[in-house]
């Protein structure tokens, strides 16, 4: 299934090196003036080649709108658009054509579908992500008209971590260095970092963390559809995605109910915590406290060194990536984390009525 | 919504206190021999009272089969079932009829509804679980006759952890003790911690890790219906679940690529991985290798100590929970978090045509 | 599937003869005081053995409601409920365990599923009818709160039709005969023929004609999901069926355009149509006008005359149905018809957000 | 909801006068060669233009397919394509910019979305139909491998209709005349009415009939997702449309039993029935034998004649439709009667299992 949302849905389409990637953005609320520049905007922030540490590989993503949109302002029709690719066919497949890459879905997506496009890894090419980030683009536009806000950075990169919590950093600072950390003496070190890797044809995994503030009471449901059950499939479906965690996370384990307990205290006539252990959601119901996660990601599996593999005719070769890619997918990964939580965060507002009718 | 799954679903209804709990089974393959005896078993292992660290509250949870089975074969009708709750009215919830108990969801469902069912949490109440190990049960009957196996165990209590990985233990014996640690001496610390805890009138967090054996290559998706996505997508609708991570998982982030890729081989005719750090999924598709997992589950919000809170009408007041209850839910959840991956995984399964038409 | 709707959904389960009928219905706004008396009321109306034309088995459909309502009041949680069968097993079904009865779902239910519940047709007995009206008694309540009100009503058996539009009859004397015809005259030649029928041993069909007035201007989507596509799936869902048709229906493929355009006008202030050939839809999207709309049922399958047909093993054998039937189900159908209207117009009000926060 | 399908979905976007129309299809089986011939074909059989019956418009309908298709043939991903709408900005829409056209949906998009694309209908335009041919076509091919066909045809315009059933006809003689009726004689008739209707510049109504032959037993399911429900769903989601009806369809409703029952026979040792009143589909199952069904359209509401209406400004105004329409819908909605037949044929077949992983 290539739809994901149940109110505010995003249906994609496209292959790494196919003619266009694209998407239908269905259930945005009628009358919203959207900004196509906005979207443009967040594309860019995802696009390779940006920076000293992702890929030199440009790819111009520019995106088109089709539908849905009329002298500015969202119809309440669905959105369609399309990123071309450029150049797609231009290179050539041939060493890899029949190869399983080590730790792609290579393999996986020939035994499951017969059949498999192979440039660039096809429909599994992280390349995908440009049409979550447009559909993210626009229901962030809608957010914004509501008070919410998502800020997601980079808290670790291999063994470089963030040591304090998000209260600590001032989260607009995030886009100021090309790691996207809010602290800019760790940046500096995960930057250097990252490029050790890459001298070393190596590459390395790290964390995104997130916040969202200014999601109302009530958003979310008690049993299955608990905020953060749905949060972990959205998250949990990014390339190259191991984990995920909200409040305490796996530290929680080690706790003790006297010390994550939340106490209530009225504030201003408010019902609100004092500590926020719980991350922002009580029982699967946002509460009205920041939402914060953490999402793990791998290293990159195309490194630059030799590696072993086997074939689909059986055989084991040999196999070395050719061209340039990421050392550390995480820079590039906030965005899309951001774009993601936005899609979802707009989708079960608008479940638990939370979106007035005229925005 | 109170439906879980696409082709395998289960719909839940019912209240701590109220009449009964229940559900809807769909979408299970016709002809195959179901086992009542079975589902109580799973029952059992979820049901409180049964041992020396989980509460005292004896809850006897009978499951009655309505619908779906015909001289003790499924018919490809739903299954509807119940589970009745033993004197459901006697209790006195006066105390805490209008206070919002801190780290449970009396407030947000209340601001989420403008009404609640106050007895004992309510729909919000772990007790929901019953209805999912029923649903849990039933896969896991179908899945046997597949050749899937699950193992669910206590890897961690407070920060009492298992070392190793799964291989080094017979998760055969995870039932001969009473937290359900394979490890007996470890087990056996466990267990001396929650009672200790449990003296100290606290409470404590722990981890359940799982291991899924005999999915076949080709389960889930490349894009948002990764097998991952979904499976996160379960585990965080656990009650107390703040963390879900699989393969490596956070540790992850910290690696190097060449150090996380699995090596292709050919073994029997088969491409394996030499190791398995992607935990048996590559691009979101299974890949015929081991799957595990592993879920953070925080203390227990229930103590029996005083803590500060308001009640709905905004006034600061204070609150000892009556009654015993568990001092850590870890090992009740080994069974549940068994029994949504047995349910994902047969859902998963026919999506992807993994089941034959006659099991 | 075994469920039906988006926001407000019933779940149903049970078969003719087995333990209960029962279902889940979720979606339904919280704080909605619900009379289980109207509940009952619905299901008396449904009940076969109520009257002159209706088979004189006498089934006692007494709904038990397990959850989802405290202390009065809808809660927001799913409502769970069930209706036992009584003497499910008291029957011979041995004449009819290995035949296919002529136009019944025996033989498609054998080849789908391999295995057959043969009691009384099983899940394929229009007894699951139960469950329907439970879901719609449900909805009726909240839509009357939102002043909606659905009219069903006989408007032909076999060859006797209503001539006139529904504005001629006053529709709240339906119940007042046993065919439910809102015209006492054309009602009392219907119920002859009915008995006429029912002497020789034979069945005859007829049409439910419904009106729903009191849904605002809005519901409904201008593409797939159109008010009257979503109707048709509704009523064609109904055990019989075989025709919808809504506004001029059938009639307008030999109308004109000049004839068959509603002008609008504006009539206090509001947008209004003179005539309303469209039926109170345009665009797919309701226009505040009457809904009007017809289902067809065929003649009942079960006939007291000998029938050629084939059992499983492939033999061509005599049958004559055992048992009392009854002879046209247009009468029994007018509940379940309105049933499924109420149930598709409060989801689809719930998508339109046409529904109060708190109703 | 602009997505219609549960395993084989079409996801559609685009309004009459925008950039484009487009759409995507999730779920085609893998390894199909796929013809986009074929699909432009089916495209131009729905073109306006066509012939001397249908509007005198001409739109260029160029489909561009973008992905899911890989050296021919299906991958398995999702298929996303275009259609290019031509000079879309020329025309000048100032006079019906604020005007709600009778019988058309101006004034309930107007009401519903409160902001409208006013150009040629907008999302509300039968243009949309050209994404649902598309997706229909793709269907189609697929479908061939499996050995079923479908035929729609034109059995009625205004007051001229059929005689006879469809065993009298050679349904491939329907594409032999611009009306589309297999009967060349009733053809001529049709073609002279529709055209004296042009020129009393009016429009008149008509019915598509339809046959599915080579489905196998056993697709549907026996309560809510009867094959006769979703095919009546996709059926009344079309435009104009206002009736459906299978098998003996409303013409049952004065049948006795006696007469519409189906007798069993056996031949060459298959179960079949003598008659086939039920129209293919017992109990919402199909039986194996030819289903056949009814769809009635109304007549086209853009006349050219002076109408009476009102504007968003609640006045009365008069208004005269501009440019060139069809008289009659009916020859150009049976290539759209088939795509949606096709489609739903192939998601619930997919869903009956009767689709080989390996068409």
């Amino acid at each position: 299934m290539n739809t994901i949302g149940r109110l505010y849905t995003l249906t994609s389409f496209g292959e790494s090196h196919g003619e266009a990637l694209g998407g239908v953005i269905d259930g945005c609320p009628a009358g919203i003036p959207l900004s196509e520049e906005e979207i443009q905007h967040e594309l860019n922030r995802r696009r390779p080649g940006q920076s000293s540490v992702t890929t030199s590989r440009t790819e111009e993503d520019r995106v088109e709108i089709l539908s849905g949109i009329f002298e500015g302002v969202t119809t309440g029709s669905p959105i369609g658009f399309i990123v071309r690719n450029k150049d797609q066919r231009s290179r050539d497949y041939d060493a890899i054509k029949d190869l399983f890459r080590p730790s792609h879905a290579d393999y996986t997506m020939q035994e499951k579908y017969g059949v498999r496009d192979y440039r660039g890894g096809g429909r599994s090419s992280a390349r995908e992500h440009v049409v979550r980030v447009v559909g993210g683009a626009v229901a962030r536009q809608v957010l914004k008209r509501l008070g919410v806000s998502i800020y997601g950075y980079t808290s670790q990169v291999g063994p470089i971590a963030l040591k304090e919590s998000y209260h600590e950093f001032n989260l607009e600072e995030t886009e100021n260095n090309v790691v996207r950390c809010p602290d800019s003496v760790v940046a500096r070190e995960m930057e250097l970092f990252i490029r050790k890797v890459q001298e070393e044809h190596d590459s390395v995994g790290g964390v995104v963390s997130c916040v969202i503030r200014g999601v109302p009471v009530g958003v979310g449901e008690p049993v299955f559809d608990r905020f953060q059950a749905r949060l972990g499939y959205y998250m949990m479906g990014i390339n190259a995605a191991k984990g995920f965690e909200y409040g305490e996370g796996f530290h929680a384990a080690s706790m003790r109910g006297s010390e994550h307990n939340d106490t209530f205290v009225m504030e201003n006539g408010q019902v609100r915590t004092l500590a926020n252990h719980a991350g922002g959601i009580l029982g699967g119901i946002t509460s009205g406290e920041d939402i914060y996660f953490r999402v793990a990601f791998k290293p990159v599996a195309t490194i630059g060194r030799e590696q072993q593999t086997v074939n689909r005719f059986g055989e084991e070769v040999t196999f070395v990536a050719q061209g340039r890619h990421d050392s550390c997918v995480v820079p590039r990964a906030v965005p899309v984390v951001e774009a993601m939580a936005a899609m979802l965060v707009l989708d079960m507002m608008l479940e638990a009525g939370k979106i007035p009718t005229r925005v």
